[in-house]
């Protein structure tokens, strides 16, 4: 198993050494995420957002190749010319990509020579990062070091992607260790943000402020009312009192599109839930499916896998209950709210599941009362549970896409997706900062997403 | 052809007199322009999202007896039971709802007895206005005046449901006159406004402040940068440069959804645009179908008929040309930026269908040079087409729906839509309003929508 | 209301005065069965394989228009050539077609322009048969008494498509009278009839032979063995025996894919019928949607609006049923052992909606005791339900399709259709001969089909 | 690899160690045909008609446990109760299965693992037949050599389901080796064949007569009339007559529903053809992807991978072409004709993938001019490409689906499917009888099915 990947995050981070040791450590993270999946396993693909195990391993492999080695390194010589049209994924300026649909129908190159592509690429990046001068070098560092983010992202996606796939298999299989179970209860509380002119997004001063995707800038004024936020995300156990007061059962909590997919999909739990009566499930109430097996709905963990639509029923339903005699208005945060709450925090204070050793326990966990809890009150901020936002994903003002095929990144996603904030279990520890932007379409449950709650105060 | 209905816009509006003469203009209106269509236009139902004329006649009617007659007249005798499962739109609330996208298939109640529907419950109400007391009325007036803006925008509605089913008819049947053409051209130009902390949104007090649906409130304050408006939306002429230099061919222009609609539906050019070697098209160049008939594309007028897609990929393609010499950085501007440019501008300036006695020609117009222009250099913020917004359709801060079934009107709609602002020559003359708030999915062109540049300072 | 149309079948029918009086009553008996609708009736169409009543009523005139005014008569005038595109309904060679599943979205000509057309095209065709010289009789004669037969099959698509959408509105329709209610229940008999060769098929020879389709002939040896056929068709009480047994929930009396549509659409019944605790049934028990509106299904009438699945499943079903005594070996019968058996019998003995002047009650009747039943104790064979038969639809031996545009007619349906035979209640009477061979896909419902039983002796 | 497998015809097949024999020699060809493929390759499955060869090889292992061991040997042990729902294909009486389309989304068991279950279940059959007592042996030798056939079917699924699968992989994967090239160009000749009754299908008495599925019987008389048969299927030099000639663009050669297939799914040529200009293609004119790789289409091999459609449009636009001054008016033979015709030659006579010892060239060889022809100037009767027929999949007079699960075998499949007759290069050789028929829907493109032509006399 990899060295814990938490590089430095100054400017030294960009040095040979440095970023070499990062390199390593995170193309290794990926190897370390698939060594437990048969070759069978990574040809999977369940859906046409998802794709196999094999073609992320070789599509990130593929982005250094693309971005770095054909471009800035005249020694490289292209292992196989067909892996260009078969790993790109979509950048539309570098040529024609294999369909998106079809990624599950290719077993040629196979699992093996795909890892043989990735020997191949990560000793040529290390050849040519001993061999690059000082100008050169200085021109590519940030280019490695947005293909490991870029690889960590898709190490998540790996991830969720297989876990769904592999929910399609009535044996349930259990793929990496099950996580220590918690014992304690820890309430809701609220911390209170007072209203005014902030500052959010990044700088764009990668060398001084660290790694950030071009949609995380310019850092920019917002303004933001006086608001409070939940101190930790909703468990199963509320969620539950929710699915049990018929929120699935009544539109009045529900997006009009929200309740067209609740009808066509006939959702009544979230994604992997089965309980007693479904035909596949194994046991007396609420189980869900996880990468350690199909295990019983634990209360106090966070909810996971829910769509923003849930989401904002959730927060719609909530805000009619009287709680304590007090009605709530409770609704979901914006993107803003989260990251100015998030900017003192640690981010790998964060649960990610690289952070315990020797297990990859990709299950969030409960929240805690003790020491662990971040400062000022807030919980699990960073790590275990993806937070929808109420945010639409939007570019920032003064944003402009990156000059070339780089920059068909972010921008061109920028419409019917929502931002979530904050991280999960799945996502790689030191790929997450307050400015962190993810997205998915509203109606996306294959994320280790949830939600937590804020009001206006 | 009824009286224009610019009624008044203070508290007196909502007297009987006034109100009624209001309720009869606006009644009227909508018989008006359904008055050249036939039975047989009136079925027509050509997608999931439009609705024939017909049902939009009755909708607006059972509005009416549903939330006024039926809970605050006791002497209403309900027409026919039926036609509540009939004419509900989506109120969850009120009932279950004859399924959408067959409304086209329903030839019973006929089209004559919807317009006896339509006068039983124009009789109704008007006796019951004269009937009520003055505590009923006050209840009542705000109910009436809901009504008429909801049969308003259904007036809108009626008419590019209509447009869209007629252009599959290879005769291209003329409805509504031919407007009058014009000659002169007008230059693009641009206002610049100083950002800061502005106030947007209505405030929610209807009596004193005129009419507004719940989603334009809470009035709230709103962070702007310095930015600049154009002068007038983008012309067709304009656009056909965009065509012209492979805009519909390059991925690089279009958010990735934008680009799998342009594959998939193989857009080449706005909707109902058809051109020589086209199938159907019956001359050379570019024709596009209006209800005045096919008629050549004029290059002065506002392009219309595109969805958000295009817009912005109208937006990123113009910020890459060099104009005199100048980079663009030009880009959509947002709902607030709409907002606050209309905001001191009069809406019965802009150009509605209505503001001709006599004629209905339903087709925007060019721009002018002359004093007809809006004060400030400002053209067309109102009137003649919508203008898509970069704006996500999201409640304000605060927002909150109105309890009971009204309160689904807008804020279930508040996921993957987007805002577009100003009315449009369809729109209704006094149904305009700065804080109005329109919204339509990103891929949408049957309505008759633009687009304005805005761009930094 | 039009004379009766049962012209003489010998080759007197060809002469002037008996064509043209049978040309006027064929003609006349599609007005007469439109009369009862409304121009929003006649825009409806309900799914890809219907067409409105509106387009019935025009293609029918193109069809005299094209194939005989056009290539034969030269002083006459196109009335639109517009025409020519709209109601085409599927000939090639003739030129490009209106999509069809478009067909209700042409509201423009309207209802009263077609009305126009028919009597401008009839006008024609009149004149012609006035003016021209034998030789042009000789060669038209068969043209005019195809298109009559042409006009008398789409009489029946006319209702049965009609039928179909008015089923989606919730107040059930009556548009044509309800017919009388029968006492009477008829057992279930058995006629044998031994096997050997037979000849099957129509000469070809019309002038003699009468009128028939190409796909009825050659006349042709079949070999038959011995077999008994039932003596009436199914009946609803009989059917639901069968419902009540479970056969909508046991796969194993299906045919794979019709299994697959019980579960894709959810079918537990005959097409139209609902019962207590459907959302839109108004009685207990089971009804059904007729054209004289929501009745309760009649046991002793024959099942109707059935697939070829659901008969195919029924007679598996009843195969395994003992039935005194005795196991039943049923099956559905070929074309061929209901040609043999049917061609000794008149064919107007059969209960069409015409035979009983003065009335169009469009609905199936029960078999009766008395002497209306047919010689040799088979009842029904003619009228009433058309029959599924297990034969596919295939070219007889020796089968060339016409030449030119009309040799489209039959051929190219042969493929994944089945034959039915006899005839329904909405056949008009003198369309129907022992030889014909109307075909549907096996998953059709919307036709008067129902079954007859058969079994090897 | 595994010993040829022609075993014995007569009642001594079902000996146990003839009967042992041929089950070691055909579950090892299974295993042979799947040697080349990867674990990845196993895991594809490119449309929901088509099976994982991992699938294949587990569900014809499934078949001998569930109908063989479970049933009739007391000493078996299930290996996995699990595979029992995973691997059951389509018989409703044994379980409910696993969803056909998402069979390629399971990964686990692996395929190490599915080989293991087939050991397994061999050792466990082997056992078995050597413990039978004699009345036992007599009872299940006939199940065996059902399963045989069973698997042997499968094989030739498994092999079209993968070229399917792998023709969607841009480096056209090479799995089995090149055919040997042929030189001969064999004219086409014609058989004739008097009319009369004649009798086929099987006796179903399989001690005696050897084995058929139960679809093959009851034998029965047949009137056929006088007809010859093209001496040899119709090659790839031929169909592309047809294409130069615009085949695919002139619907007056098509069925309805063929034509429409051309339409929506583009079909210019055979599945697997491409050619310069399409943008997959390497090579200039037409070249086919096989399991050798893509190749070059050779033009005295038959034409193979078309539907019914074409097959039905080639043969109606042969008979409108002239050949040497002759009008042909062919046609697709009947089911019977070809049976007629095969009835006296040797099937193993044919080409088979099997024959070959040594190689498993999956295909088909152009006819040869030499002795190695059949008797009579009939070539290729059995093997290199299975022969569409005009007759529709039906059941024989007399015919009765078996009692219980193993009665599914066939008779739900007789709606809607095509007959082809005689075998292709990738039925296994001693799988093929006179008797023999296969089906598909009339639009199946993917097994290796060609065409020959008849005529009336
Ligand atoms: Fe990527
Ligand atoms: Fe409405
Ligand atoms: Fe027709
Ligand atoms: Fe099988």
């Amino acid at each position: 198993s990899p060295e814990p990947a938490h590089a430095a995050h100054g400017p030294e981070r960009l040095g040979r050494t440095a970023l070499l040791d990062r390199f390593r450590a995170v193309r290794g993270a990926t190897e370390c995420l698939s060594a437990p999946l048969t070759p069978e396993d990574q040809m999977l693909q369940s859906m046409e957002e998802a794709s196999p195990a094999r073609w992320h391993r070789a599509h990130t492999t593929w982005f250094f190749e693309t971005f770095l080695l054909k471009p800035h390194d005249p020694a490289y010589e292209v292992l196989d010319p067909a892996y260009d049209y078969l790993f790109n994924s979509y950048y539309q300026a570098v040529g024609p990509q294999y369909s998106r649909p079809h990624r599950g129908l290719v077993s040629r190159p196979t699992v093996a020579e795909v890892t043989a592509y990735r020997a191949y690429v990560d000793d040529a990046v290390t050849a040519f990062a001993d061999r690059a001068d000082d100008a050169t070098w200085q021109a590519c560092a940030p280019l490695i070091e947005l293909g490991l983010h870029h690889e960590q992202q898709h190490q998540e996606l790996m991830v969720t992607d297989l876990k769904h796939a592999l929910s399609f298999n009535p044996r349930w299989p259990a793929i990496y260790p099950a996580p220590e179970t918690q014992a304690a209860e820890t309430p809701l509380g609220w911390q209170d943000f007072p209203g005014g002119i902030i500052l959010c997004g990044h700088t764009g001063n990668l060398t001084e402020d660290g790694f950030a995707y071009d949609c995380e800038g310019p850092r920019h004024q917002v303004l933001l009312r006086d608001f409070a936020l939940a101190s930790r995300p909703i468990t199963n156990a509320e969620f539950i009192a929710f699915m049990e007061d018929g929120g699935y059962c009544d539109p009045r909590w529900w997006h009009s599109e929200g309740w067209d997919r609740v009808c066509a999909e006939a959702w009544t739990a979230p994604l992997y839930w089965l309980r007693d009566g479904d035909a596949a499930s194994p046991s007396s109430g609420w189980t869900t499916y996880t990468l350690h097996g199909r295990v019983p709905v634990a209360p106090r963990e966070p909810v996971c896998h829910i769509s923003f639509f849930e989401a904002a029923a959730y927060a719609a339903w909530a805000s009619e209950q009287t709680v304590a005699g007090e009605t709530h208005d409770v609704r979901l945060p914006t993107e803003f709210e989260l990251e100015h709450a998030a900017s003192g925090l640690d981010p790998r204070a964060g649960h990610f599941a690289g952070t315990a050793p020797g297990t990859r326990a990709l299950h969030p966990r409960g929240a805690r009362l003790d020491a662990e809890a971040s400062a000022g009150g807030l919980q699990q901020i960073f790590g275990d549970v993806w937070e929808w936002t109420q945010s639409a994903y939007a570019p920032y003002p003064g944003f402009k896409p990156a000059a070339g095929a780089i920059g068909e990144y972010n921008g061109k996603f920028m419409a019917n997706q929502m931002v979530l904030r904050g991280g999960s279990v799945a996502t790689p520890e030191d790929h997450m900062r307050a400015t962190y932007r993810n997205f998915f379409p509203a109606h996306s449950r294959w994320q280790f997403s949830g939600l937590r709650l804020a009001r206006d105060l």
